[in-house]
This record gives structure tokens, sequence and C-alpha cells, in this order.
């Protein structure tokens, strides 16, 4: 299926003085990255852009811990200085790969490598420091032989510096062992202690969004889990300089290691902060090994940042042989209705509390607001079918969700055991007569323990039906008790339940996991996560119009995030009790399938809803979510993206452009066509008096006929957005 | 199978005023039990035994933790006071019941209860105390049940009182949350936090039993988990007051709940101190729930502690519909000569350290020390088939062993993969042509996270080659890290192991897991626990003679030891290099199978040492291990134990005595023998200048007719013991 064109060229270096800087440069020769040891054998790094300094001398290196069983031969003396340059090496790597589902049908990986080993005499042992150096960015990662003096080792701390060249303006969101579901902040660099001790209310949450508090309380607070971490945010980390370069950090392929956060360390200086386990310690390692790479992406065009496969490319091939079953799929699904408050995910109100073995589900008296409903989830397969999506998505089907997360309770479900009203089988079966799929959720509610316990049962469940994707979710403090949500062992598990699901052909779109970092190359059943804050803020008191034109540069960078965007009815209040509203267009809702890149995508709205914007909901049914072709045509974090997308396998194109609450005026150049030929432009624009929050359902929709050549004025309203189908005649 | 006889009477009490007492007596009058509300509401109880305090007023209730989601209701005050008495209830109890397998064919469980139900009026909840007092002792638990204002609550600590009436005489050990393999320490209770210190060594290890530091150094120090805790012991805790009472504090069915210690909080008093989980935490409880029975056991008699049921008692009865596949089990293997430092349970030593996905074992260069070699393994098949020994444990089978514990490695085991010598099948399919089974060997080395992803595939594993026993251990530091080997989490883990191998009609003897608290009635698969210093010290510089005649006043209360006695060949240096020597003579080695109860006894030595012993092994050969009756002869703790057994099915019975390093004289009186009935008699005995040191391996085998009425006159040597078979003509 992959079409690999490789050209490998390895050169090794003499030995070479120490202090002696060595540059290696970008393919394209942009970027220049230099590597030092430094005084005292310390090694460092720094980063140049078109002579522009980008990343100031930085150090590398470990803090270790030291072992209780210390007598066994671990030593607890840091890696950190005292190196000599043992060897060098320079090579140059180009290859074009095939993703299995992705922005673009193929993706040239083009880096020229340098690598440093370095031996620590005094301590008999030796690291390796590998970088990789793109056109549009670097990574770096620190690799750790099997040797007679260090087989195993304890972290107390990555030492991996960033000193930024100056104090950049940056969209960030607080450092959190447990979650990413912060509002984004946008301040310098230098600001964001004060901005986020200002920001953080007196329990802990930031909120200068203008959240709805009360409904906060009801439906997060007390579900989160959640551990912030002073002075610290999160990657990826876009940053944009006074003189227009855009620098975004992050990192790719966390395997068996703990997700990393950045601590400011001076104005402008980060360095690496590890997620720690239950007793503190923030790795735990055995050589051979490595760590994930340290990513640092550069250009002067913003653009830049969003068509970058750096992430991917720096994560291993696929590792699934095959790969036939995966498909990108789009869903509608009972959620939303619950989200809103609309619906409930549990059965009954009848028990303070449940424990599973002891009810009997049959006679317990049903609330009159449970969603997943046999009626219910028939109606939402016949919408399904009717407008071409692929799966339903039902939470609440199974039960336990009268009382569920952070209860610090081991046995919350058993994945199992559906609720009196719901037929599992009958419910499969008529999709299936119809045509579509149902997709199966699980919610652990971070009871890691319990779901590892049910993991083979929940998916052998799931082929039994026919079920081909899974929701899950680890809303609650992680079990094993202690343990957080970005740790070592729970990156572990994550990762173990994607490869016990590959083995049964089984997708995974995981939410409240750790944020991606680029896995879906090598293991492409992982579909989707949500890891930021997604539609269901929305109902929460919402989230700033911007929040969508930020994550492109920010939480995507890793891979697909399950938005849930498509709320037509976005004024809450017409059909439920819930006074929050979307802070969007109606029409910038449907240019979020596009700028949003997900080989998942759900039609978050009711039935019902979609029923009175049929002529609007055309765009969802029609826009495509696997694609051979995209270009990212304008783009400015927090300000606007607009970007054209080639269909998988066809000649048909969908552009979306999204905007912030300042509304976006643009000229789309229809340059991306093919010359000559003739398209049916379906256009859905924002009404010229629509506003995201007065006015949002206001909306145009054109047809005309578009050739390659011309172009489009456009006008996005506050908060709104375009989108447009092109359909090849 | 099981023949109940149940006299039930239940009696409502009228509510009664403020601080009044209220005694239970036990049905035979000898103990009273007084619980009291005493001032501010405060729950106590006291105990007499024959109109001698036992235990003086003391308190009962809970220091509850803060939860971090407190604004769901859950409240941090604590259950300790403002209680008043909304109830009480008394009733009695009789039933005799047949155990699966045991020491008696019946087992009377007749007690009389009273409960108090105590509301906190301030908090809006209510807990129940429930006391059953036996003739030989009392338990006492706390019950919580489900209620609007106590649904989820965290235990900071149980506050459960042991005020002792004397400065009694004490065999214990020093409390520890993640071993038991202390040598038993005997002082009076109010020297024992100056005797913890004093025979800690600087590392943290108790050493006062003259133990050769070298080889604990290599052997032990490295794997062991140890987390002591100062000033506390651990239960099960023998005492004796000097005017002779026998009281003994343990705790039973210990069930999703920490194990207990014992803390001194005066010069003899106790107060209960729960093994905390990662967080600190000592209980995450979930109502409906209630405590594991806290339990007194007191006689003056030292005899009723062996034969005592209470903990049995106290303990539901079994849970399997179908025990039809658990036997009493007699097995030999290859294990000793790893333990010695002869053979090894790894295959090769040519990995620094071992990644299982990346080794190709069948080329790895063997070490030449491998024990569980095909050709080792059919050789202990054959022993067993000649000698009418069940099963053969073949430790080291599987891959791993190279790296295996304390590297805070979470991927140790695959308990599937077998090493290139060890032919899973063929040696399977060889024991089954010779009518004997082999027994699984599942190290876990403390990851239980690993373990319970394989269990299942390891379980079925078994069940594919005809295993139905396993043995499992725990050795060294818990993961998920932070973890403790008692706490509320790993004794759930514990007893889902055992509920998966029910499933799969599998027996389970787990070693390092938390010591046993009864559970064996409920879960009879439940073979056998190590959770003591067992046989393999021996080899590690050695036990103190009088250590086998405290277990069964100890350890052995809660369940079968699976402590591996038969080492006939005392001096290991005559085969090996290991300088150690085992602190007991030939004959007390027989002996260890009468007096050191177990359904799974192991005949430890290696087939050539038993070869040059075979008319003393004859009595390993003989012994059964079930019982229909059981007679405690003589027994003083840490001085001498007699008991006689009656095989089950048979009217032959086995006596062992076993005493300590003073030797002891015995006139046995042979009336447990049916009336007028001749029986053969083997006398296995210790010569007469027998010395476990100095001349261990002298014994005289004596074969007699004798009848019910005669007396035998028996002398142990110092550190012996005698074995003697009475079958039936």
């Amino acid at each position: 299926m992959k079409k690999t064109i490789l050209a490998l060229a390895a050169l090794v270096l003499p030995l070479v003085a120490a202090h002696a800087q060595t540059v290696t440069k970008s393919p394209d020769g942009n970027l220049a990255l230099t590597f030092q040891l430094a005084k005292g054998g310390v090694p460092t790094y720094s980063l140049d852009y078109k002579g522009r300094a980008v990343i100031l001398p930085s150090r590398l290196g470990f803090y270790l811990a030291r072992d209780k069983h210390a007598s066994r031969g671990l030593r607890e003396t840091d890696l950190l200085d005292g190196f000599s340059l043992k060897n060098e090496q320079t090579s140059t790597f180009d290859e074009t790969w095939e993703p299995v589902w992705g922005e673009t049908r193929t993706i040239r990986n083009h880096y020229n490598e340098y690598v440093a080993t370095l031996s620590q005499p005094k301590e008999k042992r030796e690291i390796l420091i590998r970088f990789r150096v793109y056109d549009d960015g670097i990574g770096l990662r620190y690799e750790f032989p099997q040797q007679p003096e260090l087989n195993y080792f304890l972290i107390k701390e990555e030492r991996t510096e960033f000193a930024l060249a100056g104090d950049h303006m940056a969209w960030w969101i607080t450092a959190d062992y447990d979650t990413q579901e912060y509002p984004i902040q946008q301040t310098r660099l230098s600001e964001i202690p004060a901005r986020q001790k200002e920001s953080f209310d007196k329990r802990g949450r930031l909120y200068q969004d203008g959240t709805n508090e009360r409904q906060v309380d009801a439906v997060v607070w007390d579900n989160a889990s959640m551990t912030p971490v002073e002075s610290a945010v999160q990657t990826s980390l876009q940053m944009r300089s006074d003189d227009g370069l855009y620098i975004n950090i992050h990192e790719a392929a966390c395997i068996n290691y703990a997700t990393m956060h950045l601590e400011l360390v001076g104005p402008t200086k980060f360095v690496s902060h590890l997620t720690p386990d239950a007793t503190g310690l923030k790795g735990c390692m055995q050589t051979p090994c490595q760590t994930p790479w340290r990513t640092v992406m550069v250009s002067d065009d913003a653009r830049d940042m969003l068509s970058s496969n750096l992430i991917l490319n720096l994560n291993d091939p696929c590792a699934l042989d095959d790969t036939s079953w995966i498909h990108p799929t789009k869903y509608c699904g009972v959620w939303w209705e619950m989200i809103v408050g609309k619906s409930s995910w549990n059965y009954t109100d009848q028990f303070p509390s449940v424990q599973l073995d002891n009810i009997d589900w049959m006679k317990a008296t049903p609330n009159g607001r449970h969603g997943a409903t046999n009626e219910k989830v028939r109606r939402y397969i016949d919408f399904a079918a009717e407008n071409g999506l692929d799966q339903v998505l039902v939470e609440g089907w199974n039960v336990g969700w009268e009382d569920w997360a952070n209860r610090w309770k081991r046995d919350v479900f058993d994945f199992q055991t559906p609720y009196p009203d719901f037929d599992l089988k009958a419910l499969n079966d008529y999709a299936h007569s119809k045509g579509v799929k149902l997709l199966m959720h699980h919610e652990t509610s971070s009871s890691a323990q319990n779901y590892e316990r049910y993991l083979e049962k929940a998916y052998t469940l799931m082929n039994q039906y026919g079920y081909d994707a899974v929701k899950s979710g680890y809303v609650g403090d992680i079990i094993p008790r202690g343990d957080h949500h970005y740790s070592q062992s729970m990156n572990d598990h994550y990762l173990y339940c994607i490869k016990e699901a590959a083995k049964h052909h089984i997708m995974v779109n995981a939410h409240e996991a750790t944020r991606p970092t680029g896995l879906c190359r090598t293991y492409p059943n992982l579909v989707g996560n949500e890891s930021a804050r997604g539609t269901e803020y929305e109902a929460f008191g919402g989230s700033n119009p911007d929040h969508t034109v930020i994550l492109p540069f920010t939480r995507l960078q890793g891979g697909p995030m399950d938005y849930t965007p498509g709320i037509l009815e976005t004024q809450l209040n017409t059909w439920s009790d819930n006074t929050s509203y979307v802070r969007s267009t109606l029409v910038g809702q449907l240019a979020l399938y596009v700028t949003l890149y997900s080989p998942l995508q759900m039609a978050a709205d009711l039935p019902e809803n979609y029923a009175k914007y049929m002529d609007a909901f055309q765009f969802i049914k029609d826009v495509a979510c696997d694609w051979d072709d995209s270009r990212y045509l304008e783009a400015e974090p927090g300000d606007y993206v607009t970007v054209a997308r080639k269909a998988k396998g066809t000649d048909n194109w969908f552009v979306g452009g999204k905007c912030d609450e300042q509304g976006h005026e643009t000229a789309l150049k229809l340059d991306f066509l093919d010359k000559g030929r003739k398209y049916e432009a379906t256009i859905y624009a924002d009404a010229r008096d629509a506003h995201y929050k007065d006015n949002p359902k206001a909306y145009v929709i054109t047809k005309k006929t578009v050739k390659a050549g011309q172009t489009l004025k456009l006008r996005e309203a506050p908060g709104g957005g375009f989108a447009i189908s092109l359909i090849a005649k």
C-alpha cells in the first residue's frame, strides 16, 4: 500500500575536541541546529531560523532519583554533566509515505540527522542525543543503550531547556497532570505566571472566559480531575515573535514515558516538567530505551504550523500488518442531549449509590429521562441511514451511570450489561439492516484497573455485535489511586488499549486520555482523542469564539480531535433549560468540519435540530473526512484559519474558513482547482448581519459554477466562518 | 455435601439509656463482652474471661479523610464520637458445617451475637457494631448501611483499641506494609518498641536470630520489599498473661479492606493501624459495606489457641457451587536447589537486563545452571510417581527470570512462554502418563498490573495443559507503584485472582501475598499462602529453632501455610556451597507435616537427598494432608506443640510433636484411638544424642502394635520432634 522513496547516507565523523560546536542544517538550509558540549561537559543545543535565533543555548539532561534498592547497581548521580563527546554521526533521510488516513495522500519525511554519543567516564555510562532537522522544525530525543552500568534508572526530572530568544506572544493552557480542558490563554511568555494566578478562581479553575459558574459546578467541577502546575503550561505551545516568527513546542512519539509540560524558569525560558506517578517519580526506565522526541517547529509563515507533518514523521511507521478495517467515520449519536441536560446517562434515580452486583436492573424504577432508549436509538439510526452517516454513538447504554465518577470507586462499569431499555442485539441488528453501525462507548471513569480487567470481554462483545469503533472516556481521578492521567503508566495504559483494540479490529477514540503525539501514524486505529476543551463546553458556559482558531495550532499538532462540531441550533434554550449558547455562528459550525481535521467527525446536534436547517446540514452530509490534499490558505493563531481539502479518491474540494470574535474577510483564490475544469460550488456563508451571540443562525447558501483562477470574496461574521463544497463536473 | 444444624433466635431490645452497659456472654458463660457508649457518645467495649479482665475498656471508631471532591456530599467529620444508641439486637447462632478440607470433618459455629446500631445525629448517619461472642473468643466488626448521608467515605485510620489488662509476654513480628518474613520476637508488650529498634540493623532488617548476613545480602535483601512501621506489630499476635491466660488478636474475612497492624499507644494498649495505599489513604469505602472482623481469642489452655475455629467461623460459607475439583495435594518440585543456590531460575546470564519482546530465547546462551530442564523435571516426575506424591512444582520454567524483581519493571513475565529447555507439552504429557500433575508457578514480581493483564491467558494455558494448581509469588515492590502488599487494593487483587482461578478450577497458593484471615472457608481453592518466614530462610542463614512452634499460634490462625517442610538433608554444605543449615533435626522436619496443618504439603528436599533417608521419608509418603479429626495434646507458644490427627476417610492417625532448642519430653496418651482396636505404630524419634545443630540426622524408627489407653514416652531432642503413624489393623 505504501510507496516509499528512500535515500539514506551515513557519515561517521572523527572524534572532536571538547566544547566544539556542531551545526546541522535543514534540507532547505533555513534551520541551523547547533550542538555543543559546554564547559563541565554539559550538553547544550541552540536553533536558528534564517539567521535569527529561535532557541538560545539550552541545556539537556536528567536529574535521576535514588532507588531504594540502590545496592543492585543503580547510581543516583545525574545525567546532567561530566560528559565527553565520544562519537558524532550525521545522515540524511528522505522518504515519502502514505498514511492510512490523513490530510494528504502522501507525506514526505525529509531530514538531516545528527547523533552525539556522550560518555560520562566517571560513571562508565553513555547516552545518545539524536537530532533531526527538518525544513519545518526539529526533533531531539535521548537514547539510552543497554550497558553494564546503566540498565535501570529512575527519572526525578528531565532537564530539557527551551530558552526562547524573545518574550513572544503565546497561546497556552495551564499545565495539569490530569486535564487539558482549560480555556486557552493568550499572553506574552513573561506574563504566564501572573495570568495563571489571576485566572484561577479560588477553587483552581480558569474562568476568564465568562463561564457560567452554576453550570460548571453542576456538570464539570465535580467530575473533573485537576492537578494544575504553577508557572507551567502544556504543549503543544504556539508562540509568535514580534518579528513574525511562528514557533511551536511539542513532543512526538510519547511511548512508555510521562507527558511533558513546560515550566517557566526565567521570563522566556522553559524547562521540561514531566508528569509524576503516585510516588512522585517521573520515569522508571529500562535500557535500551529512549525518550519521546522534543519538537520545535518554526517558520515565518503561520500556515506552515498547520501543514507541518513534523510530529507524524517523528513517529514510527505503521505497526499494524492489516489496516483494511480502519476507515474514516462520520457519526451522530445520543450524547448532546445529555450534555445539555435534557436527558440522562443513567437509567434510574432510585439508588443513592450503586454496587453493580447488588442491583436487579429489571426491577429498578426508570427516571423517565434516560437517553439511550431503544426508541431513541432507532430514531438516530434512521437519521444516520437517511443522511449517509456511518455510525451512531450511544452513551449511557450500560449500567453504572447512576454513580460513576470521582468516588475512588474501582468497579464502576462492566462494559457489558445494557440497561433494560437498551436491546443490544436488536439495535445492532436494526442498524446493520440499514447499513449503519453503532459506535461503542466505554466510560472508564478513570478506573483503568477496572477497565483492564474487562477489556478483553468488552472488545469481544463489540466483535460479537458488530461494533468496530469505541469512544472511551477517562473522567475523574485515576485508579490506581494517586496516579495521574498523563503519567508514564497511564500513557502505557492508553497504548495498551489501542494495541488490544487493534487485535480485535477496533478503532479507538479516547477522551480525557493523554494529548496525542502522533502515535496515530504507528497505530492508525487511534482515530481520535479529545484532550482539549471540546464542544461540550458550549453547554457548560461556552468557550471563547477564538478557541477553534487556536486548536489547529496547538491541540491538533499531535493528532485528530473528536471536537464534535455541527451544533446548528446554537441557542440551547430554544429546546432545553440550558442557558448556555454556542460561541459560533451556524455557518461557523459547518466550517469546523474542514478546519479541524479528523478522520472521525460527529454531527453532534439532535436530528430534530438538523431538521430545522436541512439546507445547511447538507454540507455536513457532503463533506469528506479523509483527504488526498490539504492547502492552508490563511492562518493566524487566535484570528482565522482557511483551508481547502481535496476529498480522498475524488476531484472534489471542500473549503472551510473560521474566525474569532473579530470576524474576517477573505478573497479566496481558487487556484488549487484543476485548471480548465468546472466545479459546482455550494457556498455556506454567514448572513451580513450574523453574529455568534446576537444572530448566530443567519446564513446564506449560494450555488454557482466556478473554476481555477477565480476568486471568491467571503465575509465571516464575528464568531463565524464559511464552508464551500466544490464538486467536480 | 454440608450438613447444617441451625438454631437462631433474635431478640430486639428496647431503647436503652445512654452510658448503659450491655453484657453479652459466650455460650459457655466464660467470656463476657461489655459494650458501652461512654461519655460524649464514644463507643467502647471490654472483655472478661472467667471474671478476669482481658480487654479493658477500649474505644471503637474511625478517623475519616477529607475528599478532594467534598462538594459531592462527603463529610470529613470523624466516626469517633457523638453517637447515640438507636437500637440493640441480640441473637444466638448454632450451626455445624463441613469444610471442603481441614483439620476436622465438621466445625461448630456457635455464638451469641450483639449488634449496636449507633446514630450520629449531627451528621444524620448511622453505623452498626456487631459482636459475636464464642466460647473461644470474640469477633467485632463495623457495618455501614447505605444511607443518604453516608454513601462514600475515606478512612484516614481505624481506631479500634485493644487495651490489654497486663504487660503480657508476646510473640510478634514487626508491622510492615510489605512483608511478614521476619523472625518472630518474644518480649513483653512494653518491650516491643525497644526490641524493635534494637533488632533492626542499620538497613532496616531484624537480625537477632544469627542470620548469616552475606547470604541475606545476596538472596533476600535485594529482592525484598520492606516498609516497617515503628512501635507496631502484625497479627495474629499471640500473648500469654502472667496468670496463664492465652490471648490472640487477629482479624477475619479481610475483604475489600486494608490489612490491620497493631500500634502500641501505651505500654499495653494497641490501636489498629491499617496499611495505606499510594496516596496514604487507608480505605475507600462505599456503603453498604463492613470491615473485617477484629478477633480476640482467649483461654487458660494454650491448646485452645490451636484448636480454635474462630477465624474460619467468622468468614462466609463457601461461595463456590462446585468444589469437587479441589483436593489436598502433596508435591515435590524444582525449587530447593535454586533456593540453596545450586541451580538457577534463569536460563541464561547473557543479558544485563531483559525486555521480553526483544529476546530470541532459542539463540540465548544457556548458563548451565538452569534448574527447570526437561531432564530434571522428568526425574522429579519419576520421583513423585514412585512415592505417591500428587504434583511436581517447577519454578523457573518461564522466560524472564534473568531480571525480575525490584526494578520497577512492569512487564517482567508473560506466564506463557517456557524456556527452550522446558517442553511444556511433553512434560505435562509425561507427568500425566505417570498419574502425576505439574504444579504451575506464576512469579509476578509484584507487578500486579502485569499479572492481571495476563491472568486469563495464563489460567487458560493451565487448563490447556492440565495444571490444576498454581503457586503465585509477589516478590519485590508493588506495581502499581507506591502501593503496598497489604493495602485495600492489593488485598482485592489477591482475591480477584482466587475468584478468577476458581472459574478455571484452579487452586491457588499465593506467596508473599497478604496474610490469610480465613478466606479459605469462602474460597476453598485458596489452598495455601506463605505470608511468613518459610523453610527457604533455612538456606538464608536459618530461622530460630522455636520458629515452627510459634507459627501455629500466629501465622496459621488465618489459614494454611505452604511452609515447605521435609528438608532431611539439613546440612546444606553436604551437597552445595551453602553454609547455612536447617535449625531442626531430621525427625523434627517429619513432625512439621502434622504440626503445621496444610492441605498442600511439599516434600521440599531433593530426590537424591531423600534417597539417603528412605526409611524416614516413608513418613512423608504416608502422612495425610486432610483430616477428619485433630487433637491438640500439648502446646506452649515457642516451646512445643503435639497434635494427633485422623486421616480423612480412614481410621489411621498421625501424631507429630515439635519443640524448640530446649528439647521436650512427652508421655503420649493414646486415648484418641478407637477403644479395643489395634494399630500398627511407626515411631520416628530423635536419637538420644540428636541435636539440631551438632547431630541433626540421628534418628530411630520403631514399629510396634499399640492400642487406646497405652502411653508412649517420647523424647524430642533440642530443635527436634517426633512423628508417628498409627495404621488401624
